[in-house]
């Protein structure tokens, strides 16, 4: 069992980076950090969800237990981050996980979009863990103490799922014929999302050095991502960009449902001690 | 990320115990212990699956880390079992997992059944962890090498999970009424898959020292029982035994639709390298 479900079942101690202890800090974040913690720990927590699905439907036993053990690791950030921006307003990581409605939500387009067949699923996470590792690799180096901490422990586990990514998109790109046909379609799906990731909002003036800049790393990932699609013989399908505005609450019809099943034991039980 | 996870993207070695390492072992086991084997093997995996399904949907966020954690153990402990019982007939896990049809699957019915409300599936882990553990610390003295090695690991696993079965089963008992009554509600619709759990077929005999005899755990696993159930303030409620035989291949309508959603992937793209 990991270290994760220990600090779950609230059996051992250690870790010093719990969401248990954020909630803790004498410190809450100012509104504009909590805003951006609300980016990061929404995003991690619905590409969570999304990738729990996998959990019994995987191509192979291995890969069942490596899809799970992202999707934990998403949850760990999310909670992380929830947790904080719950400060700033005297709320829990539960209350803004399953009390707060469809447009309160701060996560990105991409997070949302569905698994597809498995290729797709890869190419969102290949995307997704590109982003996350230039985002967390610079927010160690915040102003914010309790952000740079997060991103420390978490830019770790990103840079597996980084490799996982690319050792899968490897794999699919020259493997059969159709499972190449399969990785390009992913990525033509999975292409029109990116954009959103790099946008910098009004928000991300009043963080100052609090935050990470998104447009500036785009450049970096544009680089990473080249690196991994000249070494698979692929290229990003040239596709038009997505409306985006994850950031501003406006969402695609997918979360909705994501938010359903995330929502509803909570929701029916207000309070309950369970 | 967990050990089992960096494993199954063969990213560190480390980890004497795990499938890769059973299937390049030289002994492969005899008929009986590779049956013995495939029992073991099936319950984890059904009830991986099971566990599976509340990624996304458990109370708290918290809780989502801990379910989806046992999930991964039990998934990790069919990997061995199947892995082991494969060598005997030249086959993978991922052959004994995806390709035999539900006649061929010896679960217990208890695993099978359906994950109900929260307080159902506590009741199914906690009769699941207790019968777990009593079995594996039990089988970490068998004269098969491989079974000993696989359970040594195991019991420290399952002895979590017994814990964290146990600590939802007194919350729960002793909340609300509401939650009292659901508890209650789970025991009863779980307590009719016990017996089978004790059963000893002709199999037992064959195995000798290899395997733990089943009703031998029977009035440990009892007391066990009863101590949580005393602590809760709970009775198993009097309710007859189903019928089992789920290791003779006879299932509950409830394993076609695991199985289904378990062999999809794999069976629609047999043999393709994804």
């Amino acid at each position: 069992m990991s270290e994760a479900n220990a600090s779950a079942t609230r059996i051992t101690p250690g870790n010093a980076l719990r969401p248990e202890d954020i909630a803790l800090q004498e410190a809450a974040p100012d509104h504009a950090v909590a805003q951006y913690a609300l980016w990061l720990g929404d995003d991690a927590l619905i590409l969570a969800q999304r990738l729990g699905w996998w959990i019994s439907r995987a191509p192979e036993l291995e890969e069942d237990v490596a899809l799970a053990n992202i999707a934990l690791d998403q949850i760990g950030h999310a909670r992380s981050f929830l947790t904080y921006a719950g400060r700033a307003w005297g709320r829990t990581e539960d209350d803004l996980a399953y009390f707060r409605r469809e447009p309160e939500f701060r996560s990105v387009h991409l997070v949302e979009q569905p698994n597809g067949d498995f290729a797709r699923t890869i190419a969102r996470q290949l995307i997704v863990a590109l982003y996350q590792w230039e985002l967390y690799s610079r927010l160690v180096h915040s102003t914010d103490a309790t952000l740079a901490a997060i991103a420390a422990k978490a830019v770790k586990e990103v840079d597996y799922h980084r490799d996982h990514s690319i050792q899968w998109v490897l794999r699919l790109a020259l493997g059969t014929d159709e499972s190449r046909r399969r990785m390009i379609a992913g990525l033509t799906l999975t292409g029109p999302y990116i954009d959103e990731l790099f946008t910098d909002y009004p928000l991300i003036d009043e963080l100052g050095d609090a935050g990470v800049r998104p447009s500036s790393l785009r450049a970096p990932f544009d680089a990473a991502l080249q690196a991994v699609l000249g070494e698979a013989e692929l290229e990003l399908p040239a596709v038009p960009g997505a409306v985006g505005g994850g950031r501003l609450g406006r969402h695609s019809e997918h979360l909705g449902y994501i938010l359903a099943e995330l929502q509803v034991l909570a929701r029916e039980h207000p309070g309950a001690s369970w």
